[in-house]
């Protein structure tokens, strides 16, 4: 299959996809509550139908331009999971305008006022969700907070109507161990359902308490009180995930096809024509137990090659060497040779590629194209 | 001119692009050697044509469809610095065959039979700069090489021909002062001019002595015998040049225009619409004197603002805070407000953008495509 794709190129294993979807799928049917995957990950249509059984959504996506995409094909329940700014509003309500289905998320006061403002001089509906900070890993409203209250109070007399509260367990991506992710799963759940009780207490109905990452979807034990979980790099896995070990190395449905191009001998080096154009710059692995480089190296059939990893990246050059650091376990890779290297960050890899190339039982099936942009 | 503009966005301020090229041309007028700039960096017709003040090239490409692109827009003469491969030998000669006049890059005896093979069996030409390798930091083969005569004597019966030598002092952009720059400058000289020398000795004649990193053509005293010079991120600059003292921050051309979306007052945090998508996963100054984070945040008129540098950048998230972790340093910026983030790594931030918003004077003026992928 690979001689016939220019280097480098992105590649995506259908049948790892397929498994991978079903894994997470599966997980969530034990607990009855509903998958919103977040289609960050993949931008592409083809992938995303995947991820539904039947139908089409809900989604979750991570640009307005993501949401115009799904939408025109069909996807119309939408959580824009980015804190929406002013600028957008219009863009927003251009959307629903369309026959989205969309949930706007935000956590402070000063853009509740705006967004109220908005909505009545245009005469806009909205739905929101409050964004609960759980990890303290980014943004949100810490669960205890009368600020929930106060927002939803403030929306009382506009188009604005508070449906849900959301967080995403950030901090999980640095679990050290399994019981780590457990930890931050249950910590997740506790933030929204002490967020919702508050909500609640006040006399606002909620229908829509949102969770998720990968990590912590894949290791719950509780979901009870929650209606929804969001989480995207499950779809594809990841070296960092494999760190986290949440998945197995053999799980990771893509990676990308590069040639080698030279060596330096006495160093140890191979040189393929995959650098950070393609790898990405992500080195999300730097933290963990072991250190994966720019990726894992292996052979056109996905095996590992040795401990071989991308040790450096400039824009179009990949140089590959032992992870041990040990000349004699470095394999001759003759020039031509094509490898496959698995990525640090499945998101970050994906987003330099302008399409997927599909493999299903290692032969090359189909080009599935991604969007990308603002 | 930035409220017109969807947020995150790629802003180039083309005074700030034009005085960089001035500095760069006035500096190679000096030694009366050509600039071949490396359009990696911009991948745009319109900034690749403010490079030359009349004509069109020579230029350097990352990509063959960087080649494609730019001979299509009139570009003939083409170095494709990568080293080549024979999957892609088929594609350099359809450049050819359509107009190119292609310098193909190796530095290996493996790939130089194979080049041979498929010019004897295809009866096509090709012209080949042997890669030099100045500082041990990448790709080529050391000047005193036996190796040189050796692929040179290999081309004799085929179609190939060795025009030139041609290096990069990649490590230039490790320098931790000027003097460093100026010793890569020279060792850069040097090394091709030793590898021509040992051509030039065996019979072989070039025209074409080859170098050039943005660090060392800025900062060279010596371009005796270098027929051309190579630099690509000179047009834009970025923190990385700005951390070398190749440029001041002020020169830096581009920038991310963001939207603040939220924040975390009690740590100081702005949170902002741009992330790593935006921004580029680069860290480029993470080993410099002063680690940028993920750039330096400005006002809209490119001012920057007190400390204020991203130091955490999820895929559309980014954290604003000062560097010096003072929270009485964190001026409150209202949401809503726009800010401009200088890049590390302009080659890498501009990557993740399909275009450029272009300024002069600070009004909007035009919007330039840039191309992607391979």
């Amino acid at each position: 299959m690979a001689e016939i794709i220019d280097t480098p190129a992105l590649l995506l294993d259908r049948d790892r996809l397929d498994n991978n979807i079903l894994r997470m799928r599966d997980k969530l049917t034990q607990f009855n509550v509903t998958l919103r995957p977040h289609v960050k990950t993949n931008k592409c249509l083809e992938v995303t139908k995947r991820l539904f059984a039947d139908g089409r959504g809900p989604i979750t996506v991570s640009t307005l331009r993501e949401a115009d995409f799904f939408l025109a094909a069909g996807f119309t329940d939408i959580l824009y999971s980015v804190g929406i700014s002013p600028n957008k509003f219009a863009h927003a309500a251009r959307l629903i305008e369309n026959g989205a289905d969309l949930k706007l998320v935000l956590d402070n006061l000063e853009c509740a006022c705006l967004l109220a403002d908005f909505s009545r001089s245009r005469g806009q509906s909205f739905e929101v969700l409050l964004e609960i900070d759980c990890d303290g890993h980014r943004s949100g409203i810490v669960p205890q907070s009368t600020l929930l209250v106060e927002i939803a109070n403030l929306f009382r007399d506009s188009g604005v109507r508070v449906s849900g509260v959301m967080t995403h367990a950030g901090n999980s991506y640095n679990s050290r161990s399994i019981a780590d992710i457990e930890a931050y799963a249950l910590q997740e759940r506790a933030a929204v359902i002490e967020a919702a009780r508050l909500l609640n207490d006040a006399g606002f109905e909620l229908s829509i308490i949102s969770i998720g990452s990968t990590p912590t979807a894949l290791f719950t034990h509780d979901l009870s009180g929650i209606t929804e979980v969001r989480a995207g790099v499950f779809a594809f896995f990841d070296l960092v995930m494999a760190g986290l070990g949440v998945c197995n190395v053999q799980d990771i449905a893509i990676s990308v096809l590069a040639t080698v191009i030279g060596h330096q001998t006495e160093k140890g080096w191979t040189m393929v024509d995959a650098g950070w154009m393609a790898l990405s710059r992500d080195r999300g692995t730097v933290q963990q137990y072991v250190d994966q480089g720019y990726g894992i190296v292996c052979d056109l059939s996905g095996q590992p090659i040795g401990d071989l990893i991308v040790t450096a990246a400039n824009q179009e050059h990949g140089i590959i060497s032992s992870r041990s650091g040990r000349l004699e376990s470095v394999p001759v890779l003759p020039i031509g040779t094509q490898l496959r290297i698995l990525p640090n960050h499945a998101c970050a890899t994906a987003a330099q590629h302008a399409g997927y190339h599909v493999l299903t039982e290692g032969r090359h099936l189909d080009y599935w194209p991604r969007i990308s942009g603002w």
